[in-house]
């Protein structure tokens, strides 16, 4: 994966994202001419993959002052533990606490992506998962969601935006709407094949109209070698893909003579399904996974001063001083 | 609430944020010459507040032909009903093809947000709830996040960006890092007091350094009238707040001769605890509601050509041709 | 239903099918010459519907001598509470000791049908189901099954000779095994609607090469007016039926101009899954039950002697005497 | 165990235990002139004891055409996986179509319940169990549930029929009808002593009358050395027999001298009451098991067609084709 | 019941039985020279019937000083809701701290037992209801605890002290040991009846060597009307005593002619099983509860001072001030 | 440990405490000049710690006959099984007849209490534990409670008596009661330490007016080295005790220099609870256990005559004669 760029967008940068109160603290304490040297650390609420600290480690290098400032956090990708400081801010308070909200929340939903990501991962035992969900979030943060996704461990994903941010190739077959309109499963498959250009695979959705079996035998015998997966999307008014049909798929393709065919799994897929799916040995060779990853819970992080001009401080509840944590390396 | 602004933004306009079998969809049909007048309606998973279709609109407003055009949907901050018909577009479809994901995505992702605000504000019996979300999803999201949970009932939020979308003023107290700084609870409020416009509250955080009863009566008696709240937000560590904590809070304020300062809670909020308190008799003046509300998960939504040239089509699991809804109203 | 005739079949008249110990029994007393007037008394182990109760008078008008009996009985398909006396003998011991365990077994096994089905039935609310388990149980009882499901309110059975039990006509469709002999299900359907007597309904059984709902139509289209039903039987690798599948197949097949064709559901029912069909308001013509009541286990009944020779008596944990029960009428 | 004789009974010969579509297909088929060489796989739905297949091959030894088939099959008693096959036959399908329903019911049916037998027998860990369940079942297939029970692992049945079928000596003891009718527990057994032939063990029923402890030591003090065993079977009302029960008598008879007379438990006896009184240590001597197995579910059967006229074939949600399973035997 | 006395023990009064830090803090109070007049409240953790103000009335009006003390309380045996207040003390605080511990004792361990009493005695609906529990505590307290259970409704108990300390006669039948020593149940119930007073009644324990029918008609015959009651106490090791026993021995002696003879019941009686008693109609006329009574946990209670010297004061956690409470009548 | 004395009451003696029956039963057997030599057994209901033997054998030694006795015990404080013999009396039964209502009880309350004792030992890892519940059971057998919860492990108690039966120093620090009077934390422990004699440990309750990290440093400074430890006793209005508080308050005293100063955790306090401190690592360094000891149900026991004049005997359920017991040892 390609380091993407990031770029902190105007509403961020004046705060209007932040919550009230903090432009209210920077205000205040400007009035009463304080500014102390200020050490925040930030911990999430539980374990995961960290990810969004590229984006935040963008912001930080844009607003603190260069020459007062040290920066340690954990790197995009790593595992994080629930409570383990992850980032730890030293710099005047001025410069960065209108910036609370949006290092929190970056990291809280970025994180919570990866880390569905990941589970899934881990349940496919090396199948490839690919993100499906640009669907099931608000745009403005879709790229977002597929590009975490992918720092969660997904081979790809959907979105045009997503895989941009990743440096990959977006993924994806056709949507029931082509074939709707198309009319037919195998003339629109055979459309697909005549206009899309040579390094988009041929993965032919095989159940808009008939029986998944007997329309991936179909399109088969239509595109022959050049057909690369069918992709059993059953609705759940069809009782979803099951391991059993995924085996009678590969078994009749296999009898027709296209044992090169991959099978491609998606529909309600979450890692408990990816493991009943492995378990019952069903020779899937790719799932797509939507809300699963998509509606994934942020991770909630919480910052903390712990340090102010050098004398150790916290809240009730929190230790005061600084929190070590040899995992952490310096970013600025 | 006055009437929002939405802008679609270029990344949704230019389809970067779609799946690319969309792009690829429209392509194929391009080059296929195909353009039909097509029927799309739009269901989500599960019933809950509709949110989202004033951005919807705005959409589509934008892309959809002027003359050939029928677009009828449910309004914002309605009910809708599991799998009933929300929206329903019919327009050529390569002018709207492109823009299913994003359809999909901005309904199912505010409405998550809107509905888990309304199950709060239900249970908080009138009660004012506030949104204090915004640090825990993607600060391009935020404003989006607060918004749908003053359409899902929410008196107010925090972001600023929110209560501007809202036409509210964003609500919020003081940071733990303000206090932190001055050194002093009573120090930090009377700092706020001297600084912040008059229209401003003068709600103070009362858990930072000493137990919340003794520092609720303290600060009262350095701000008398002008102390609006204190608001509790005692941390997991130290038990979270508890209804007793505010019946204690609220008796020690009144036989201190304050019973004007209001009690605002926050802190791990939820339903289920807002009930807790209202059943138990708890003496609260608000909630500030964060997590349960910014992490709820989007309410997916499917869409599903219906009429393709004024004949019935559907795929497999689906009923051909348009799906009654005598609740639509036309939009466009 | 017309009246079933049962006739004692030899391994029962001679014992065989007996207890040991009750041929030890007779052969001891009668070695002792004793013969007493005694009386006993059956009771169910839990409720349900009464079965078996005609087989078992036409086994005791055989053995009891006539001018000493007294036989107290509720009638065949008569609600009976647990433990509440259902039949009740009085005559010499050695005249129909033997036959204890035939007696308690005949109606254990019916009764359990019978209750079974009738808890089917009931879910239907007025629905026919037909009883399916022939295949599941031993060919010496598949009738005996099917005619105790008829007992229990099912409209038909599958088997040839429990329909004559219960003065039926067979219900049925066809094997899937016919449609893949014959290589297509509209083939298949046709030679049925060619070779068999009119009285029998053209169900065509529409799962086994296609999708449910484009067969459905295929087989209409065929045998238009003259075409009954179809059975919908999709197998549990494809999801089974589901409720959405029947209203789907309704809908394309009145859009298709079939209203008179109705819908036949089977595979896996019980009244769980009838109540889910009717709950949800799919348009079910009827069900097919097979292993729920063919599989239901027998309701156990005991047989305690309670008076000899006109003295109370019973075993520790029975009451002595006989247990007065006002619904009982006599049968001989 | 010795090799039973099954014959087929006219009705399944005749086809009147059969599902009437089997009739209507052998009808059609006929008509049509069709009659292929197919091959029918018939597979269980859970793990299990397979029984029955020794009646399966007496039907199909009679129906198939001699030197047009071949039969591959388990061995009766021989442990099945779910959904493995079992039975394999090809031959024109006219010659056994008719017998589907039948061939999966003796399988389905008395393969329950020897897996059930098995059951208690794994749970005894090598103390005998009897098979005491004639009573639950219909008299024309106790005899089968017996023998099934003997295929299962038990050591004995009390069903005359039973017995002979598997090659064994029934076994039983004495009713509370013989005591009821003597007056007396003490009574009744010496008049079992009296006689019954030599070889018929001397087993007495100890709770009829008197507490149990009580009994085993009377009736062990007026039989002496010929007593055999006594039977504790004391009904819910009384507790049902418990460990420590069975302890008390064992210590209760050894005290007075009578170490040699067994102890043999019946009762609501299933494989985790016989755990229960195995791990506790009671010294039991024998299990009678009544309705755990004579009331065992069936493993239903599935039989389909794989091949016609040596072409793979199988309806949706089966693999066409053979299925291979080197376990099977050529039976025929 | 009649008005209990009670007197204060010397270890009470001394403080020997005082937590240390009440003697440490009265010691560290008089050198201070500090003794105000301070108002203590108690309340209990969960909701019961309290028992065991009486003593504790006793005890205050020894200590408190009659011209400066002021005493509300509830009433011995009325109901108590959890945190309510039960007992306000204001007096100078030396003349009471120290027996803090006594109090909050006094009141938890005899208050659980009363409430434990009346869960039997509500769920027995007029049956009477013994206490047997004086053998499962220390015997110091075996008379409070059987006087705490008639506070709470039973009708009597088995022990001699805490009969009298209720004002009522000791109840009990006859133990094991006084049978196995006679060797023979009616034997023994025969000396008692020849040597007890003719005031006591005639209860025979009917479980020692024969089933309990068998023993319960012997007993009824030897003593015929004199014979007041049976009483079945059936050990786990025989199933405990069932509904359907108590049914049975109704039967039996009825039958005999003894419609005279009561039934008591006991052994491991709890509510739960009392209620199964009482829904089966088994005819019961007394229930023995032995350890669920006197094993029932204390309803731990918590002083706390909540005015000194007519200041309101609480420790964090409570509330400031006298808490209202009508129902509080003045003891002292 | 030093030996307890124990003297038994006049009550004892007497037989008030007794279960009438017990008297009568006595009185009986005198006037039927029966005075078998008898021995009876005792067992527990489960295991646990025994406790009460020591008091038992004070009581047994008073009243059984010199010459003709024989006692064989568990030591005080020996783990016990369930249904083991714990203790074999041999004498003429008048001697002891009288006392197994007391022997019983004895043992009972006493090994429930140890037994809970134990349990929070074990759970504590050798971190000291101090029973705090007197002040949740009855003044008269608080001693009884707080000696058990000793011998169950326990470093020591709170109340005096229990104290001194233990032969240890009773342990305490101040109560809520003398803060509140002198009105402030600081104030009180001052007091303490200049009126306590120095063997006193100079322990300080920090929950009463402020938050607990915040006064454990202000008693900390005011007492310096002289402090020994802080006792967290949060009250479930404020979220109880939690490891986190723990972990919080050693950091704050660690960072003021108080490293000496110890952590006692108390308030509601079991086993579970115990465990979670010790999991996450708090740095707790005593707990206070109330409520899980003192309010512990007790182990009920049972006594049962084994043989009668050298003969063994028992009643239905138990089994005849001495049950071997090699750990038994004799005491008297």
């Amino acid at each position: 994966m390609s380091q993407p760029k990031f770029e902190p967008s105007p509403e961020v940068l004046s705060g209007e994202t932040a919550d009230i109160y903090f432009a209210h603290t920077v205000e205040i304490l400007r009035r009463e001419g304080l500014n102390p040297v200020a050490t925040m650390e930030v911990f999430p609420s539980r374990s995961g993959i960290l990810c969004g600290m590229e984006e935040v480690k963008a912001l930080l290098s844009k607003v603190l002052p260069e020459g007062n400032r040290e920066v340690w956090a954990l790197a995009e990708g790593e595992r994080m533990e629930s409570k383990e400081v992850i980032l730890r801010i030293t710099a005047p308070y001025q410069s960065y606490g209108l910036y609370e909200t949006a290092i929190d929340g970056i990291i809280a939903h970025c994180s919570g992506w990866a880390t569905a990501a990941r589970e899934c991962v881990e349940a496919a035992q090396g199948i490839p998962v690919i993100s499906f969900g640009a669907r099931h979030v608000h745009p403005l943060v879709a790229g977002l969601m597929d590009y975490a996704a992918i720092v969660g461990g997904c081979a790809g994903c959907s979105s045009v935006i997503g895989a941009r941010l990743a440096g990959r190739e977006p993924s994806g077959t056709m949507p029931h709407a082509l074939i709707l309109i198309m009319g037919d499963t195998v003339r629109a498959t055979q459309a697909f094949d005549r206009h899309m250009p040579p390094h988009v695979p041929r993965i032919s959705l095989v159940d808009t109209f008939k029986d998944e079996a007997e329309e991936s035998v179909r399109v088969a015998q239509a595109l022959g070698e050049r057909l690369n997966s069918v992709r059993l999307d059953t609705p759940a008014e069809r009782g979803r893909v099951t391991p059993e049909l995924v085996k009678e798929v590969r078994a009749r393709l296999d009898l027709a003579g296209f044992k090169h065919v991959k099978i491609f799994v998606s529909g309600g897929i979450n890692p408990e399904r990816i493991r009943t799916f492995i378990d019952s040995g069903a020779p899937v060779d790719g799932f797509g996974v939507g809300s699963y990853i998509s509606g994934a819970p942020p991770i909630d992080c919480t910052a903390d001063l712990h340090e102010i001009e050098g004398k150790p401080v916290a809240k009730r509840g929190r230790t005061p001083g600084i929190t070590p944590n040899p995992r952490l390396k310096r970013i600025l």
